[in-house]
């Protein structure tokens, strides 16, 4: 499904960001990378910076024009961070993939411009299509490699969906869902858990519940429990009073 | 809007993506970055790679500790790559950034990890939230500042949206949105979360925190925290075990 899109990168200056975009390409499934004019390709530094997708480095496509790697690409998108003199048909990242998702067999090649000029205007009038990614109006200029993740990204949300792998978790699973809150206190800061996480274990371990030397999955189990609660303040300032009355009983009993 | 959105890098070894991640950040209109233990921080390839976004690297607080880098998130959220043993509440990009969105007001800290092996699992038990991004299963590892840039991408979209405003709905304070929860355990029944509050309450009366006879809202709230929270039949009985073990040593003192 993914396989009929090409990603067209033209006169990328630095091989890293040839690594780069062949890494962010393969974590979204895409494979056919073809390069035109490179600066410098191959390039150590872009295999680095590929890390596990080398592959799609050695499979690359290196072109002398711009018609040798659109050939036989039925509908050609050029990205582009502003809209030129002559307005063209533009959609967003995320209107582009559903539109590549609704044309089910059409062979797409998207085209990213030089890392400091983008794609000349020759080039743009060559597209079907601009796609913009929307960004800060003060400072839109995203890397290259990391527009290819985004609209790869947004590609294979439309086109595979967002499954996640989730392994089994032991053999029984239950689904909870649990509701929205409007709520009273303020939340507990990531601190206020922690001391209370903390106090929980130590009147736990004097308790004689816990064995400190080997708590097993009990701690991460009651810290589990309590991230999920979202405690607020007044919840935390409570069970802290608990658990402080309960050592100064025991304090009293050392006496 | 996006200005209560922190980034917390922990233990970056390659000081470029450092750099990337401030400019994608910076193209998303994010700016709180946080840096805990860098291998190599300030550096000319940092800067390089953050292009038009100096600034951001400018005032990046580097912290000795990850407590200090989450002082006052009032919800953490840990980037993974996969589901661990004990599984913990966990979402897709997409989803964090329509919660994000829809808890108007709360302070929001995401963690990304090391390059080579991400969070660590005491990390990840930090988090309220764990957050993948779907990826292709057989090689699904986003280069950090990849990672960095979409879900920044993500939250703007949600948050700001492709650049029309959203209308209000966004007004009342502390809304909570939780996730769908695939779990291990059973979930307790009613009458488990009922013995536990009870128990909870005997406790709270013989540690002199709790005034039999002018129990306030105390039990309301504690009441109001344990339902919410949901628990599983092995929290409850965890929770249970602790209580038996201070009474068992209240009893102790008695004799």
């Amino acid at each position: 499904m993914l396989d009929r899109i090409r990603i067209v990168m033209i006169e990328t200056s630095h091989p890293g960001n040839i690594g780069a975009a062949a890494r962010a390409m393969k974590t979204m499934g895409l494979s056919d990378l073809r390069l035109v004019s490179p600066k410098e390709f191959p390039c150590a530094e872009a295999t680095a910076r590929a890390s596990g997708a080398a592959e799609i480095l050695e499979n690359a496509q290196v072109c002398g024009s711009v018609d040798e790697a659109l050939a036989d690409a039925e509908l050609v998108i050029g990205t582009s961070a502003r809209q030129r003199r002559i307005p063209w048909p533009s959609v967003t990242a995320r209107q582009l993939a559903e539109k590549v998702a609704g044309e089910d067999s059409v062979k797409v090649a998207i085209l990213f411009g030089r890392e400091d000029r983008g794609l000349t205007n020759e080039e743009l009038q060559r597209c079907h299509l601009h796609v913009s990614i929307p960004a800060n109006s003060e400072y839109g200029v995203l890397n290259v490699a990391s527009a290819v993740q985004l609209i790869a990204y947004e590609l294979r949300m439309a086109i595979v969906g967002d499954e996640i792998e989730r392994p089994d978790a032991r053999s029984r699973r239950h689904t909870m869902v649990l509701p929205e809150l409007v709520w009273d206190e303020p939340p507990a800061s990531s601190d206020d858990v922690e001391r209370l996480l903390e106090h929980l274990q130590r009147v736990s371990i004097r308790a004689g519940f816990l064995n400190p030397d080997n708590p097993a999955q009990v701690v991460t189990r009651l810290r589990r429990l309590f991230m999920r609660a979202r405690p607020d303040k007044m919840e935390v300032s409570i069970l802290r009073g608990v658990l402080s009355g309960v050592e100064k009983t025991f304090d009293k009993a050392d006496d």
